[in-house]
């Protein structure tokens, strides 16, 4: 099979200061789906157009941030042959018991040079996408809010972003699809990491603090659905940080806003398809400003100091 | 790396009745680009986002259809790798030699049940999207007509069409992502496959004459730009066969419309992303309609009988 | 005032063979807002963007078709006026008492010689558009189908239309904004009206039988809406007569289907802004086809006879 | 008739610090098609989808901004009857010979308490959209950058706003759509005002120095078209005020951006309708924000302070 390894970002577990508060956030502006709530009391919610049990948790803390965020792999003997390649490339494991999560299976659990705590899983339960299997509808009747159909990469700021990326292209075969440069001309700003054909599954930016999220990206159809998107943020006083606007970056189209908790969440749609026989894309530091924000072309201070 | 082995079509050889008149309609009405002709007179031409030297090959010929279809794989290892697995499955295949096809390297070429020719290659120069590699635009300055972004995949009838899936699910991994099944529930009236995250990459429907071409298929980004593609067929008088619509299968956004020659194109968007732990959707034979036209809900006569 | 006199279609009374599951289609199809029952027990909607009580009233009958279609003018005065003219025409006008519809004033109706009973109302009661007048938001929370933003323009089959253009210029200062001729290039076919810078507000087509509704058209923002409003038909197994498609006339974006009772509905976008020191523009009857449907090009037979 | 009166903005003649450059930016950046040259050296240019002869004349000055605004009204009957009006209402009038602007009629110019010069018009010499009046395509093949359809309107800053709403209100029959309020709730800090069933022809906001243009606007079809005008502004490193995103104001879909001698264009989709019986939209001081960029929901620096 082509596809093989690990396929895409599967779950994503984020600290929130009031739950309840979230919940409704999460289901009735982004629109995800509630798919629980588990005896540490975290709650479960899957975009409408996945098809495994959950995609996004939710776990009250003090403060906002990512617990940690985990990647679906193709089966059982991939997540033992990844795990034997990580611990080759010197990373420490941890197996995360099944049923840790809701109906998930045994995790690989890992920290990362920039420090984040990365997943690796082969099973979560499948419930499907509401359409069915036979004779499929082409969306479904209950959606609400923005409606984003997928949970789909998130950016990351850490301070050793060179060893982040050795290891996922060693240990996980993730390629670099675009790159960021200094002012050095070699030293990396940013990298964006792709394990399928999307221009990008992950990210990371360099930063003094470790293990900071950036913001968690939602996927939505087409242009059309991001303006809906913005103008529901809009009714709902939700805080925009920047867009509708372009990346550079992947071409996507997209916004920027914050959770009621201050994690910055992305709605957005397109970005090319990336093959592996394509090269990296380099972004210099003098269009930096071009290359995050295509219309704008100057980068905000909000988007490289505000993190969770 | 996770994609592997067959990565995706990378060209279609069609055979055209008048050469010169086919040249302006694929680059002045499709909005291709010229990439060429080699002594045996054929033209080549790529999709302005495709990075690889050539996509479509125009042949002139007393009658239309598609002489080959040719997927590009990982690497030369990749290629020998699969051809042994072509031949494990009792696949015959045949070399063909570097520089038969311009920017091309050597091919493997073998018939598959249903009568079509297809071919794997590793190598064809690359030549770039027209973006460049550092701080590109999102889009080019100079397309034309209907300006497609790639070759996406082919439709093919013939007879066999339970031989060709499993060679190209035994031998090169491809998936079957949707079928539609006849009256008997059993028997598949028309499959589609990918080899990679696409909805599809290649799919047959059964026939009662092998070797025929139903369609080949050019993405766009958006349904404004289809809508944009059928008001471009209106204004060159092109042959309409269908659309804009969509389909069930795929939830892709189309139009069918006829080259000069009488060889079926398809223009179209959308479409969702497929992973190889997803099932299979059916359609079954009174929701074929639906299925193929879900807008309409039922098959004109052409579609299941006009091929080239 | 730059706009006088007639301003808009106002509300179309349409027949249907039974009201309850026609109020379901009407509110959870088309997406309009109930706005009441009256004694006789027609029932009342609006759209969600008009400010007025209602513009579609539905009664149940034991065929389909067009009771009457309303157009409200600027005041009473107006009213006043636009009667004197119409009987200057000599056509013989009715005034129908206020409260006859609901929250409705004092109506001048009349016949013209297609065949259709027309109305002239200055009075309607102003419920708003659901978003206030003060800092509103762009679109209100609550909408359901299609929602579709106004009812907007009918097409009207009768034999005169050359009678019925006569009295809707020179007594109401309608404009013919396109025209398709016939094969003899001197009689009109069909012929569209505005009283606004709608590039039509009413039109007409030649036809044998008298007082016939061809579509009732209804409006929405963008061709995705249309693509939307597509999608819900299919979900809902409406009858879809032809479409997604675009109008040489007009240049609108269309779909038209039928509701229950088999009266032809239109949602669509777009159409550009006419201005009375605009030509009129014709069509001839070798491309009516592409005037009526620009991309298919060709008229088909539903068209031209299924009207209620 | 009903549309009469003042039809609609007719032309805008700015000031441009280099008058080729500018022609340039203007043709091929914006997508106008030029009109010609006189003898003063003024170019001018017409929107695609404008009927009459140039609706933008550029002017070479030593520094930007708006020499006069000019409205066509229906015909030469209005034109003195208008002038009457303006008289009556104590402003004074002056008559600009046909041909001091090529092909254009004899001018009705007067000056509004703003500071700012307006003009009426009847006569424009009509050369059609090109797309002829027989059997006409949705739109012509020789479009170029972002394909402006028309010069929609203009919103202009100067001290008295009150004083210039009174004489378009009473004179020329404008009416008042929406406002925003200053933190009295009582003084208008901005007006928009229609002629038409737009939803703005004109406005003004309040502001010291008399005279001044805030921005002249261009409309596009859709968001898309939005989009591709923002990515074009990139392409051609043309300096972006704000946007893409959405006004509350009128609900409008905009860039701001600048021309290269300073002056603040808009292009923009949508907008509702507008009829004489729809109340007035007022925005109050703690929500102009949201009433200016309905994303964002707060003002620039920029928008209240440059203008040229």
């Amino acid at each position: 099979m082509a596809m093989t390894g690990v396929l895409r970002p599967g779950h994503a577990q984020l600290r929130v200061l009031d739950i309840e508060e979230s919940i409704a956030f999460y289901t009735d502006v982004l629109g995800l789906k509630a798919a629980g709530r588990d005896a540490q009391g975290r709650a479960y919610f899957k975009a409408w157009d996945e098809h495994d049990h959950a995609s996004v948790i939710l776990r009250q803390a003090d403060h906002a941030g990512l617990d940690f965020f985990g990647f679906k792999v193709l089966d059982v003997a991939t997540l033992d042959l990844l795990e034997k390649g990580l611990q080759a490339q010197g990373v420490k494991t941890e197996r995360i018991p099944a049923g840790e999560l809701m109906a998930t299976g045994e995790r690989v659990r890992f920290t990362v040079p920039t420090g984040h705590t990365l997943e690796l899983y082969a099973h979560k339960e499948r419930v499907g996408n509401g359409l069915g299997l036979v004779n499929p509808d082409a969306w479904p009747d209950d959606l609400k809010g923005m409606a984003v159909t997928r949970m789909d990469h998130c950016l990351l700021y850490g301070p050793d972003i060179d060893g982040t990326r050795s290891i996922l292209e060693k240990a996980l075969d993730f390629a670099l699809v675009e790159r960021v440069k200094l002012e050095d001309g070699e030293t990396d700003l940013a990298i964006w990491l792709t394990t399928s054909t999307k221009a990008h599954d992950i990210a990371f930016v360099r930063h003094g603090e470790p293990g900071k999220l950036h913001h968690l990206a939602f996927k939505l159809d087409t242009w059309e659905q991001v303006l809906r998107a913005a103008d529901i943020m809009s009714k709902n006083k939700v805080a925009i940080d920047i867009g509708p606007t372009r990346h550079g970056v992947t071409r996507g189209l997209t916004i920027y806003f914050f959770d009621p908790s201050g994690n910055r969440l992305e709605t957005f749609c397109g970005g090319y398809d990336w093959y592996p026989d394509m090269d990296t894309i380099k972004w210099t530091w003098d269009e930096v400003g071009k290359g995050i924000f295509y219309h704008a072309r100057q980068l905000n201070d909000r988007f490289l100091s505000v993190v969770s």
